[in-house]
């Protein structure tokens, strides 16, 4: 953007920064943070909407409904701000394109393109008469979703990874025992996690010990109406009575990925349907050898640490060699302000929400 | 107390979780937190006070000088709430009993007497005529201060611990190399905890290897006016260059205690001098093995753990064997809401606040 831009478009700033707020409130995974405001022609908000995650209303179609519902009935007059172009393809979604013009709205301010093939919204809302800006905190927008765009230019699925550990960084005591070491109240956020994701990855010695269902559950125990994908990654051949094949066959529910190469794994899956839909987001769990892999790979997008107020001084560590030998290689992460923020109580637990730290430069 | 007495005293516990509340505000070391509230004869709160730490107002007094300075000149008609009993004999401060008698306060409630020969103080001003009542929330308040009982009926000064370390509990990488791990608002809140204690301990290894200064220095890097101990645990000499001796020979500022048993050691700073005071608080400063030996002999009082987002996979991690071999025998701690809360956000560092975990039954 070039200096003459971005001063015309500085009263813009703070109503993107509202809309980068909302997107902020949703979660992380298949689809990028999106967040959208509507204003009257006074520059008041009249309604704000965000994206919930793949298969919910997009951040417009989110805005335009609160507005309605709020009693509005003409929105000719309104300027709707996102921090994404608007899409042209209808998918899961309509296309909001669609929406935006059947609601009559001509003023559209937009942070950044799309990246993906999905995009050019602006261009099609231009020709049917709407006049569209772009790049209004373009730099702060690109930079919320920076991992989901590399994710994006690499053809893999979006990687949230799980540590659960004590204070120390132990994910089982000396001995092996390792249930549980964080408390129900974590587990359930963990729950909550697998319902929105399309799959969920552990390496054989995970499988192979702690015998996981890999399922989705809600407090009660019961299995939620989605579930995903369960994949055991590594050579080790999955035992037939391991609890994440729910007495089925491969290919049913769960599937090896015979690879120790994470991108190997994620390409697997991002070829690999699941209820329909591609894999889009992996949610990787465990354990050391697997967690490691991704994270030297460099194959991780959002991490959440669950700490549990307990030591052990001795057991297996959460990671294990990542390449990393001195201190200015080690691998930065920075506090990730979206999806319930960077700090969470859960009981006695501290769930820190992270992500890989972007380009230098950015921050 | 018998449950006649609790009913009693029921309309008094909200007062004193006020006062509570108010202890929490403290410093934890080598006193006890103690607050304390003045009410009219309404039962409405007029003053509320707590106590800094040592060399500081006692919480009584804290709360008469609040109640003087918003324009109450004559507390003859308030009550007292406590959350300690009133201290009898002048040390640093004057006598609580005196400061009560002076300024006419006859109405005293405190939720626990004082565990130490200090003590005594209901005794004293039931005879000069008060109407004194122990017990009110008793149990909270002896649960707030327990690592502090603790600490007063083993003969040892208060320990608080810090580890400073990645989130895969690293403090160091493969190299060594270790500075900086933590955020620069990390190591301030350490020279602010540095600034009120007695005395600072390293082990031989942290001496020979990292060469800290150990001294407490302001944001600016400039030595503050009080200066702890500086000290090194263990048999292997301090080398007379090590940058914590300042220059200056052995008892000059700094002192080796030739032992690698933590209570050992404790006693040995319980009966050396600093400052003119007895050493009763001791920041435990690492590394590894000193740490771990704190741990594994139950001699940490309080924990702050510092946690940059950072991985390294490898490296030194923060602590070895503490004795534990299975799970359920792992050292659980609970969160600490005072002094700050159990977590803050230092930078980009999250630094979480414990205490070992008390007595079963108590939680």
């Amino acid at each position: 953007m070039g200096n003459a831009h971005i001063c015309a478009t500085t009263g813009h700033q703070p109503l993107m920064q509202a809309a980068l707020d909302a997107a902020e409130l949703g979660h992380r995974g298949a689809n990028p943070l999106v967040g959208a405001i509507i204003t009257d022609d006074d520059g008041t908000v009249i309604a704000t909407g965000h994206h919930r995650g793949a298969g919910t209303f997009h951040a417009e179609r989110d805005a335009i409904t609160a507005a309605y519902a709020a009693g509005y009935t003409d929105l000719s007059s309104t300027t709707l701000y996102t921090t994404l172009e608007p899409c042209r393809h209808a998918g899961r979604q309509p296309a909001c394109t669609e929406l935006i013009e059947a609601a009559a709205i001509t003023t559209i301010i937009c942070a950044t393109t799309d990246p993906t093939a999905n995009g050019g919204g602006a261009q099609l809302l231009r020709q049917r008469g709407a006049e569209v800006t772009v790049g209004v905190l373009e730099a702060e927008a690109e930079r919320l979703n920076h991992r989901w765009t590399l994710a994006q230019q690499q053809g893999r699925p979006f990687v949230t990874v799980h540590m659960a550990q004590s204070l120390d960084a132990r994910i089982a005591a000396a001995d092996g025992t390792s249930q549980w070491i964080t408390s129900a109240a974590s587990r359930s956020h963990t729950h909550r996690i697998r319902q929105r994701v399309d799959a969920i990855l552990v390496g054989t010695n995970t499988a192979a010990v702690d015998d996981p269902r890999l399922n989705a559950r809600d407090d009660d125990g019961e299995p939620s109406p989605h579930q995903p994908l369960r994949c055991v990654m590594g050579l080790r051949p999955t035992p037939a009575e391991a609890q994440l094949t729910a007495g089925r066959p491969e290919g049913q529910g769960w599937m090896q990925l015979r690879t120790r190469e994470p991108l190997q794994a994620l390409r697997t899956l991002a070829a690999t349907g699941h209820s329909g839909h591609p894999v889009r987001h992996v949610l990787v769990e465990g354990g050391q050898s697997v967690l490691s892999a991704f994270f030297a790979a460099g194959l991780v997008d959002e991490i959440f640490v669950y700490t549990a107020p307990l030591l052990l001084g001795a057991g297996r560590a959460s990671l294990a060699d990542i390449g990393v030998t001195t201190l200015a290689q080690g691998l930065r992460c920075e506090l990730d302000t979206a999806d319930g923020g960077p700090v969470t109580l859960l009981d006695n637990d501290v769930c820190i929400h992270l992500a890989p730290a972007g380009p230098k430069g950015d921050h």
